[in-house]
């Protein structure tokens, strides 16, 4: 079965104990189940990979398997300082979606910079779970039309 | 009947005649005819106001009227230098979704300031039409849980 | 009758839906009407310019009359952008006062900077609808000593 | 008839107000009469758009006919700071020839910048109103070798 | 009686001295003077402090008495360097009205930077000795409005 | 028992090796084996994570235990770079103390930054291993005062 | 008797009016009294200088006596803005540690900077009245192994 | 007979290897034989002076003679990096204008500054060999209005 | 026997997919296989650690042994990022070699900057697999040279 | 007796402890007499005035007689710091000497800036207290010339 | 035969006067006749420049000859200073290596920036007289490829 | 007989031509005269070299004989860009005073920054040919007591 690659990078694990309206209250488990739900409507499957370890999300683009058709990418901090994942996502093959449940624009400097934009098909941030849901549409909308 | 208010910036009367690869090949007016369709499916109008001109921007919303659900936004280059649409938003009292066709993060530096992210409640950037449906959705999900 | 012009720029028209312990609790219109009082006093008259547009701004800079004694230009989020006013100011013929009813100084770092402070014979920010009434004071004074 | 669509920006409605050392002499209407009769010698026509908006240059720059040659563009202080211009030219199909009266480059640090140079074949700036007959000759010449 | 404490900081005794066309042609004992006139229009007595010293300064605010209504502020230079000072007037328990005689944003760049802006109430920069009794005026409405 | 987490970053393992004068002679399980003893006079317990790896140091801030009084962090280097660790210690809900045995901001420039300072409730640099003792300290006063 | 100089910068005595929070509730006598028992307890005298001046603060650094084992300086907001402390403690003969109730690093980005850490053993900030008892036994522990 | 002084910086030797969409397809021989016959239409020859030394250039510049009515000056990269050429040219004592065949404001951000610029006349820069042609006309209108 | 130690950083596991004109197009293990064929022609060994985890690195690094006459370290994007390889490769103890395929330095402004090389002995870069084989015989010669 | 003022600023009153190899043998008092001497052959008195004092130097300035020939200021520290001496020395009337023993320009960044630069007629730098003969010939000369 | 230009900058011509430790024993004599021997053991030739002017650089650069095979490019401080070398080298029309002695990245910052990089093949640098035969080498393989 | 070398950079050969305010009104004759005069009151004598090329300068470094005591280096304009003139001074073996007719901290921001002052004994500034009378003298007692 195709698949969407969700990854979750640093802090995403302690989700439910973050500031619930920046980030909505469900933990990550909850939020990969409805993005699951939301991927089945398309009949597609979801794998995920959460790690509080950069090595461990680029070990994971790695080893993105043919049927995947993009990825929904939370990279969390490591988005604004991780120049080897803009190189790792460069070479993944199928569409990027930047994800945030919060508004990234809106918040400290330092959160203003996406150094993965640039490899990346485009971003949704700021509706918390719900950017889940627009991000699975968008996918499955960019690989029909590639 | 409620609405959602749609505002196009400078330019984007030219939509057609701009790089293809970044803008897809819809017209300004089938772009909009396009979000209403997708508005209409939840019951909702579109009010379309483009302008190339900041002022007339912030006239429109000045002027909403209490049946607006939401405001999508595509403001296009006014999005990286109008403190004046800032200002305007952050009065406007409903939410707000920034839009791009092509995700500016991408492109020159002097693209990547969002003038008005801190006044919206997310942005939506890079996929081309498929922004705006992705918008509109957005947009009924947040009036929702209002 | 000899007046003075009041300039009121962008969002000013949304006055009263500003945060009032910023801005004071009148509307845009009451405050012109204040300002008129205060200039009565003196035995001029008021005419007053509401836009949100930079062009219709520098218009009525341009459309200036003989009897005009002094320019009162709270240009709202334009102070910080717009070089086309620090030119049509530098032109205008009688002293400019710049007015606030904030203090941009103690506000984000985007309004720190004046474009027309050097084409101003001062400033007076802070005061809510009193700096209006101040300003008042200084053209009249400013124009005596001329 | 072919023309030339010469566009006039903010303040130069005001140009015989201005520092003669710098802008010479000329009022706007008899520096675009001299500029029509250098067009003449050529077989060509002018016209001729003079705004303090930012708006209407571009609403200018789109309804463009068929028979215009180039454009001849000196956008007075938004040559500075609209990003809004520089997508207009951009998609404007002839050539654009950037004119000043003075020489920005030699004034304030905040007219160094141009934002429109990369969407312009050229520049021509500092020469008084000979900078608009060196203009209407370059556009001449790159028309001719289109 | 109530009174105002008037803040004169660093060169201030050389007044007189200064180019009238940015300062007035006042010494500061006259410069006083005046203001106390206008203080007395009002009941308000003036208590003045004039040094040099940075410490000076901040060992009077320290020492201000319960009848003080609100601090005049004139700190010349230190203005733009003295961040002690902002901590000292931060917990000044009244109103200060931050006054120049000449217009600092129109001046050399280092005099742009207020440091003490955000624990003042507001600022009246650059009408002459006019600024002082503007500054009283300003003074007088906060209290009462306190 | 209760406990303080002890966190080491990158290269702490090789801290015999580098210069005693900024770092003193002690190699790592030395220094923690003192800190066990500094601890212990207070009936606190030392659980120490020692890791290369960013992750696994973020891994062990999210399986803080309920007996935790409080987090020793010498982060190394991440401490100047990393926005993960912020984000990670912002949510451990226990006084977080920074430590270092040499004073970064007396070092090379990048090393003046500390990414994690608003989430600590202090920092404690310079002192070699008695920055330790010291911040057992700290960490129980906070402690009992909470 | 051997002692501790304290050095207090500008606003240190206005400290039971600042915010509690930040600075704890004790005003400088009551600081200070705490340091002299806290000194006391390892034979150790505190002598105590409080200056909103730099220049007096130079001064009581000059005239260190031999007895001198260490100076515990909190130069409030001369910490970050004055070299000529920096130069002055650089001389002193015995180890200077720099004090914060607060944690500069974690406020005001114009408090990032310490110039005074490149001639200071060491520094400690944020505790509250903590950091100086915390200071003392650096100080002690320090002087005993030089 | 009066002549233009016509200076030629580093690498316009190798002008006909450089790209010709960028530089046009004459060398260096062509293109000053073009520029001595524009000039030769109002009586004026021309002296050429290549090198790729600025000392070079900077000799030619006071060997300048009293016929000289005044200077082309391309300088290729000098023109952005020699303050020395900037300081000799303020001495030329007639009209200089800055001339580019490509238009560096387009090209990488370090050709974007112009050091000459202040002690121009005016520059012209894009058109290809036409720069020359209209250079030459400038030239000729400004030594005539002297 | 003596060996190499070749660090190979994020993303060089995807080699063969990268850009054949800036990386070539062996895969890594060729490129490894390739390397100590090099070494071997000087009786070396070579041991090779590839990861995608900075912290793996660090640990490789510690892990030194005592026959290990040189670092090849290619880093990849934690060159331009990594404060704590840095830390690790100041304390090695053998000569480092900084080696890219492609030339950092004529790529995105990202790449210009080394952390790393203030602890190498040198660096090549830009000649493809043709680079490792300059950094064997490198590090060959200042292994004798030792 | 005509004199000149000599201004001693922060530290210098340490002046013996300080490197030698950068200040020279010397104390103040020796440095003062040496000066004086130097003086006394052109018939010359020396005031002097150290002060650790901002403030006190200002006063100093403010009070200089009539006999004053020039100034020669080591300002120490506050040179790169102090807009308010800046001040003060614009208004002296008479010419100002900059003196250093040691060369700013050759130490750290933040002594690099001279803020008095632009109110001195010259300045004397790195040749230890032969830095205050040359200084006393240049007031000389520079009187004499006035 | 062909051969290889190697170009030495400014300051080589005192190669042995320089600091031994970065730049090792050899004079550039004697450096040049190293290198001529390795390129000798390929059957290659040797061309030296060495100039202390960067036009006479220049002037060597363009004199090219056919049987060039390879250009060793050692500009020395013109390495990050000159436009002019970028752009004569962009034109030259066989694999340009750079080199140094010492490795820049590891020296003062201003020694950061290569102007060169974007127009070469690769960098070596830190190698002392090594870095030459590398060069050679790579300069061979490069041309052997191409 | 023992000389010293008397450095003249780019556009001192046009001295006499230039802001006499600034420059005093000697010729490059009159002043290197003069000079010699004042050298030869020591028994030195001179020896000028007065060049437009930065490699001529360097050139005439590296030719400096044994009886040379001191160099007097009026860089001009390259004193703000020339790394490799820093170079060349940095290995001249005896003493180099900076030497300035104007004051460069006091004129444009582009002549705040010499580069060559770590390489310099000291720097004179602003006396006009006062300024090389001074570094005569300067260079005498130096090398007397070197």
């Amino acid at each position: 079965m195709s698949y969407i690659l969700v990854l979750s990078g640093p802090n995403l694990g302690s989700l439910s104990k973050r500031d619930p309206s920046l980030y909505g209250s469900l933990d990550l488990d909850e939020l990969v189940a409805r993005t699951a739900q939301a991927a089945a409507t398309f009949d597609l499957g979801v794998r995920h990979v959460h790690s509080n370890h950069e090595g461990e999300l680029i070990d994971a683009i790695e080893r993105k398997e043919p049927g995947c058709v993009g990825v929904l990418a939370n990279l969390g901090a490591l988005t604004h300082t991780s120049v080897a994942l803009h190189d790792a996502l460069e070479l993944v093959g199928c569409p990027v979606v930047e994800v945030h449940l919060s508004n990234p624009a809106a918040r400290e400097p330092f959160r203003h910079v996406s150094l993965i934009a640039p490899v990346t098909a485009g971003s949704i941030a700021g509706f918390g779970p719900l950017s889940y849901d627009l991000a699975v549409e968008a996918i499955v909308r960019l690989s029909r039309s590639a």
